[in-house]
């Protein structure tokens, strides 16, 4: 082995550090953006990890890449063209290309070395970016909202955590330029963090899109390697309510099958901790979905 | 401070350990059945380890309780005996207490010590043991089940995972005492492990009450500091079933608060992510919930 590792650790300011048992680090550098690694770990496969973050895990990355595609597309009727902001790793494109209806992905990523390096290491989620359907550019995506004329039906932003470069991300000029180029019946998601630890940016998330959305409401997900293992999206949407709007029979119909996402778990996913559903409904003062 | 401590580890054999920052041993003692130790945590409050592995912790033991205790008392329409099968920390007789009807709460815990140190160090958890309705008897679980007379309502195995004093807790024997000491329209409720992890056990906890329940169904929770994330209980019952047999209203109307549970999470927890639905589905062949 090139570069042997025993562990690789993801420290949390929460008070508690997680480590991975390693046999290998496959990928080590240092981009303009962001330290990137991809390590061989004993029991999660390869991880991809930026800033020492644990992004991506062969074992967990379908729990993530189901709900951040298919709660949208099995909402919206016609989902023709999607964008995702981020997504380097190629895992959410991967998901929605299964849609057959999906004509174009446009993806922006900012980091040309994180997908170099998951195109080359973790071909499980990267081999979705050769798709002829998925239009990748290398990009930043704060600029390219800004810029593009293109209208979309669903868009996704699958950022990292609002530090580094994601920051922008999390911005209120970020998020006027997102509903812009988001068709009258279009539907947002975005990577919304831990409903444990992270209720302040949840509610800064939830002030981004009330101005420009009709329905909003977060929904929950659990992945082994995120910390805290509970995770949110946020769905905002200029029309469609996430489960009202939602009809289970084209799941059944579409013959895909999933691992983690299903019809149940799509209603179900939007039912709330008390917590975080109390914050939701003081947050968004009658303008939430339920 | 009398046993400074810089950090507790959780070591799992999934390939990975946790480490929690830490300020002070507050006990640590060998009983007959298992080591049990209590440390003062930076992130997550006074912590309870039996054998070194993570059982309660002061930030996050709401969402366990809740689930374990809410869920079958908010089904059963009148909860009046309810057993607990271990639970020597206390935190789900405190919960269960809460429910007006429950007349008497027998509690059977094995280990001394761990209701010792809780009560010394956790009363967050421990002070529901000193509840006139709460009776607690240290005594074996397993001999407990099989010599009682008694009749319950509601059976609750609150009980660690499967080595150590657990084991015979996930065997047979037991859970034909169980269903034999539980009324016609009793309801049990057990720890039911990792769905990520523990797919072989939660089969077999499947074929422990299969032949016993007219329902059974697995819901899930989000602990923080469980391996993971997502951790389950198993419902069965010779009469209820888990959502057809729940009143939202009834939630309501009993005025009580919760951190974690509502009528929402109540119905969405049955939801399981596909790959765990699916065992559900095989397991049970047409004896399942849906």
């Amino acid at each position: 082995m090139a570069n042997p590792l025993d562990y690789i650790e993801e420290k949390h300011p929460q008070g508690f550090t997680v480590r991975y048992e390693a046999t290998e680090l496959l990928f080590e550098g240092q981009s303009e953006f962001q330290n990137v690694k991809v390590v061989q770990t004993k029991g999660f496969g390869k991880m991809l990890l930026n800033d020492d973050l644990v992004m991506v895990t062969e074992k967990d990355e379908f729990v993530y890449h189901d709900m951040i595609a298919h709660v949208p597309l099995f909402v919206h009727p016609n989902p023709k063209r999607v964008l995702i902001i981020g997504g380097g790793d190629g895992g959410t494109a991967r998901e929605v290309i299964r849609h057959p209806q999906v004509e174009t992905c446009v993806m922006v990523e900012v980091d040309q070395m994180v997908v170099d390096a998951c195109k080359e290491f973790i071909p499980q989620t990267a081999e979705a970016m050769s798709d002829s359907r998925v239009d990748l550019r290398i990009e930043d995506g704060v600029k390219f909202m800004k810029e593009s004329e293109m209208t979309f039906d669903v868009i996704l932003v699958d950022s990292t955590d609002p530090i580094g470069p994601a920051t922008p991300l999390f911005g209120e000029e970020f998020y006027e330029d997102v509903f812009t180029r988001l068709a009258d019946d279009g539907i947002v998601v975005a990577q919304g963090e831990s409903p444990f630890y992270e209720q302040t940016m949840q509610k800064k998330l939830i002030s981004l899109v009330k101005p420009h959305a009709k329905h909003f409401a977060f929904y929950n997900f659990h992945n082994m390697t995120y910390p805290g293992g509970l995770w949110s999206f946020l769905f905002a949407s200029k029309k469609y309510h996430p489960t009202k709007d939602f009809n289970a029979r084209r799941v059944a119909e579409s013959g895909m099958s999933f691992q983690y996402y299903n019809a149940e778990m799509h209603t179900a996913s939007f039912a709330l901790p008390e917590f975080q559903s109390s914050m939701q409904k003081a947050e968004s003062y009658g303008k939430t979905c339920e």
